[in-house]
């Protein structure tokens, strides 16, 4: 299972309701952060995700309202005791930024930070998970990425195994190990591996077709909705993408399931912006701050 | 009338109950800001203040608990539609790590900035205000700041007033405007005029006899105490306050009130530091997020 848990789902100004930029993805050993902007440690805090189990963090752009989180987040967990690595990732440029981010405050960081600038296609290795960036684009250097689970083992096929003369208990038990059972191969009953359960999340972008391509068949998407449908032009000017831009890219995808979120402050009620996207991409969701969703194989829910 | 708003009253350590550093004084045209930890932004918003009706903001020192919300501040202003100029004062080495900041997340600020770096004894003129700086020791450039507003009329001698032959209404009124009426000079009536109501911020600090010294008669010290009595190895460690070491400061500057604030997220209750602290000096006060005071020539109350 992933759990997915949304830290800020505002955009550049940041509202009563809704903090700025950042959402946590959960499965085994991995918390791994995607975004971090100003506020980010406080509502780790609030949520009930524990900040120290952070695995990795992944920043999309080095715009402020995604990435201001990081120094305070970085000496908190420094502060309380932490001292095994951090993995911090983001676009070229992201390794100045976060000297400057750190050298302003005397941020000393005193565990191993392993900072890595990505580019589209690059692949960064987790215990248990990957996460692999792709080409955005918002007018500065920007990525989005897709967090893989581990594979997961093939369908079981019970009728087939009863079929075939197999006992449930031991037997089966066997199967799924992968050993042979009477001359029966495990190949014969369970399906072949399929790919882990996997999340993307693009951070700030216009509607862009290499999105859909690059994030084909991902469980989960979650996608920028700055804006409701109508406000196209401004999605344009400002480089962010509208709700309905974001349901077409879900459907492009054949994305599981849709979140969006990077909310304007502009608007009081999502709920137009909801039934917008739902014309276009049924399973749309609008995320709301510390909302959290849970992704198994065969199910997804918001808890 | 002055008010205090807390917008954060944790330590380096941000918890469920407390952000970190900021306080604000509203006094007539000027809201000012003392430090600007991660999440003041938000805070604000959370507050009954305006945002962008803030004057000047003052730094105490360049740890990131109690600055890294400027840049998100100062570019929300800007994408409000700020344009007039915002004072922003700090310590020797403040516009180096003002300009990291910025230079760190493209935050241009297109309104201008009045950046000051301050020594002790350094006096900043806002409208109808001062703030002047004054030394602290925390182990790094490090600065407090009084606050005084103008200056307030001579107290009006209502008894002698009426006993010279003045009528209330029209002669009153004139004599307060600072007019002779019928051989009466306004000074046999209307005593000296005072000095401004006050309030004096230390930032973090261990005790120093000269805080007492410079902060002589304030109206109120909102004074660090990041620790509870029989703490003080602690805070001297850490070069902190004690709750007491805070009180016996406030008896010493002969301050009218004190709040104490900055507090340690390894206590979950104030109770104890407050009845310690009182024990030193009974007007002492210990804030709460959000919590704000008022404070007249006449009369200090939470509300």
């Amino acid at each position: 299972m992933i759990d997915i848990t949304f830290l800020g789902t505002g955009a550049a100004i940041p509202s009563r309701e809704r903090a700025m930029s950042s959402v946590a993805v959960r499965q085994g050993p991995n918390v791994v952060l995607f975004d971090c902007a100003e506020g980010t440690q406080r509502q780790l805090m609030l949520s009930p995700l524990s900040f120290m189990k952070i695995t990795a963090i992944f920043v999309t752009h080095m715009h402020g309202d995604h990435m201001l989180g990081l120094p305070g987040l970085l000496q908190t967990m420094g502060f309380s005791g932490r001292d095994r690595a951090l993995t911090v990732c983001g676009p070229e440029g992201f390794a100045r930024s976060l000297e400057m981010l750190l050298g302003s405050c005397e941020g000393e960081v005193e565990y191993p930070l392993d900072v890595r600038e990505l580019s589209p296609g690059d692949t960064v290795e987790l215990p248990d998970a990957t996460v692999t960036a792709f080409a955005t684009e918002h007018g500065t250097r920007s990525l989005g990425y897709i967090y893989r689970g581990p594979p997961i083992r093939g369908k079981f096929d019970k009728a087939r195994a009863l079929e075939l003369g197999l006992h449930p208990g031991p037997e089966f038990a066997a199967i799924q190990r992968g050993e042979a059972v009477r001359g029966v191969a495990p190949e014969e009953i369970v399906g072949p591996e399929r790919p882990g359960l996997s999340v993307a999340y693009t951070g700030d972008t216009v509607k862009l077709a290499g999105i859909a391509e690059a994030c084909r068949d991902v469980d989960v998407l979650i996608h920028e909705s700055t804006y409701d449908a109508g406000d196209e032009a401004l999605a344009e000017k400002n480089l962010h993408s509208t709700c309905v831009q974001a349901a077409e890219t879900a459907r492009d995808a054949g994305a599981g399931h849709l979140i969006l979120t990077h909310i304007s402050n502009r608007y009081t009620s999502t709920e137009d912006m909801l039934a917008h996207a739902r014309e276009v991409f049924p399973d749309t969701y609008v995320a709301a701050d510390l909302g959290r969703y849970e992704v198994t194989p065969s199910e997804f829910r918001q808890v």
